[in-house]
């Protein structure tokens, strides 16, 4: 219907993300306010042409799309609290990570007050933000995302409905998120390592770029192996990886390096050698991490 | 000095990976003489233009460049033991993964059979090999590498020579490397969790694609604090990952998912915390992995 006027949007939340949100937002000509508890956050983005608002509900009121960037659930309930009567009927968007169980709750708070919702997640950093390749993903009321998708590209170009379900962007947060941590500690490790000799943490850098490269192009092939429950075909085996797991305990005495944290991955290698996963592709690991870890007591 | 015309070259052990390798060399012109201790192997390359020697010595004396291609350093010895005497002179390459000190071993072994040594490693997998932006590195003899880069080329187009310490390309493996099992094994706890909801594990593909990229886009921030030392200015702080970590908890118990694995890895965050680095950069976490991880006894 207004299909060529920026939507008013409201962005609540200016930690570094919810700025670079609402500067997306305002460059690409939205009439955006603003609210942040610290209210000092806001000056920026009003310099470049946002209104802020002094209460949180005079900024949910100034815009059909509310969108939250707050750090947790519970953090987005507690600062909507005074604007929860001014929710009914307008679109409310949350961009924060949490559990599946916790966007659920959010879900049932924000319709509730007849809120239409969808919980979000953006996929990268702060600077990324409005990037045509830039990643987010939204579970939830399908006709929210449809009559404002054109507003939510403008903060990346790459942006998905999951479903109908509130906390898909939840579960996928934590289901592809849960690479991060783990490459990165291995990333640490490296960089300690090379460093123990007298080299530079940067001199691993283009190298490790091609290598997760090298491991993005695996995981389509992975994928296919979990789906299809087919671990036979085997490019690396949990073997190979389990002999490799042998050689990190020189390193550490090498180079000093605490690899110690390793040692539960090696367990979950052996308990697929137990399996019966040996010669099976790496891939089957899947099968012994669906199983609960502990033992029964 | 024969700069246009391919130099003979030959290759020991035809696993997938040296496979590959012969096939590249076969494919660009190259006189290729290949050695399996299953001689079985060689027969498709064979079909392709390769010569397959009977005798490891044989293979050795056909070519000024020799390639290795076996799993370990100790393989390659064992391999090599009866050609030791026709070394002398000729340029060998071990491309195989093994520990910086199991390298320096092998070429202690190599320089005194008077070969001139290189030891290197393909960062890609087989299907790579041969493509312009496959990276392969090497240490150890930088006139061997001189004199064979357009052959090595033959390999990969990024093709590089770490230095003259032969160790180097162990190093860097294990230091690059130790980004894998890792990043491979969160990729399968997230496609269990997906799957734990009736998902498919393809469907994380795309996204955790892009999120290797991100991680990817990070390293250069995080080398440049790690070799400063100065991990203020963080983008993401150790405080705000071991929030994320108490998530892992609830997902574990939605989605019957094993997420122990994470534990020591979040006792590494709090080691850090513990360390005065909770404000800090995540890549501060090299502080801790740079230490011993074991108290004192």
């Amino acid at each position: 219907m207004t299909r060529n006027v920026p939507v008013p949007v409201t962005v609540v939340g200016l930690g570094s993300m919810g700025r670079a949100l609402a500067e997306a937002f305002v460059g690409a000509g939205h009439p955006t306010t603003v609210w942040n508890r610290t209210p000092a956050r806001a000056a920026p983005l009003v310099a470049k042409g946002a209104v802020h608002a002094e209460e949180v509900r005079a900024a949910v009121e100034a815009s059909p799309l509310v969108i939250t960037c707050l750090t947790t659930f519970e953090d987005t309930r507690s600062a909507l609290e005074p604007a929860a009567p001014a929710l009914a009927g307008r679109a409310l968007v949350t961009l924060n990570s949490g559990s599946p169980a916790g966007a659920r709750a959010m879900a049932g708070w924000a319709t509730g007050h007849g809120a239409r919702f969808l919980a979000g997640a953006v996929k990268n950093v702060p600077a990324a933000v409005g990037a045509p390749d830039t990643l987010l993903y939204y579970g939830g009321d399908k006709a929210v995302f449809d009559e404002y998708e054109t507003t939510l590209k403008v903060l990346g170009g790459d942006t998905v409905h999951l479903g109908h379900e509130s906390d898909l962007a939840a579960l996928y947060e934590m289901a592809v998120g849960a690479m991060l941590l783990p490459a990165l500690a291995g990333f640490f490790q490296g960089a300690a390592a090379v460093q123990a000799r007298g080299l530079t943490a940067d001199s691993t850098v283009r190298f490790a770029g091609k290598w997760l490269e090298m491991i993005a192009s695996l995981l389509p092939v992975y994928a296919r192996e979990i789906d299809s429950g087919d671990y036979t075909d085997a490019a690396s085996s949990v073997n190979l990886f389990l002999a490799g797991a042998a050689q990190e305990a020189e390193l550490s005495e090498e180079t000093n390096v605490d690899t110690t944290w390793l040692a539960p991955l090696h367990a979950l290698l052996e308990r697929a050698v137990e399996a019966g996963h040996g010669d099976h592709s790496i891939s089957a690991l899947t099968e012994v991490l669906r199983q609960p870890g502990r033992k029964a007591a």
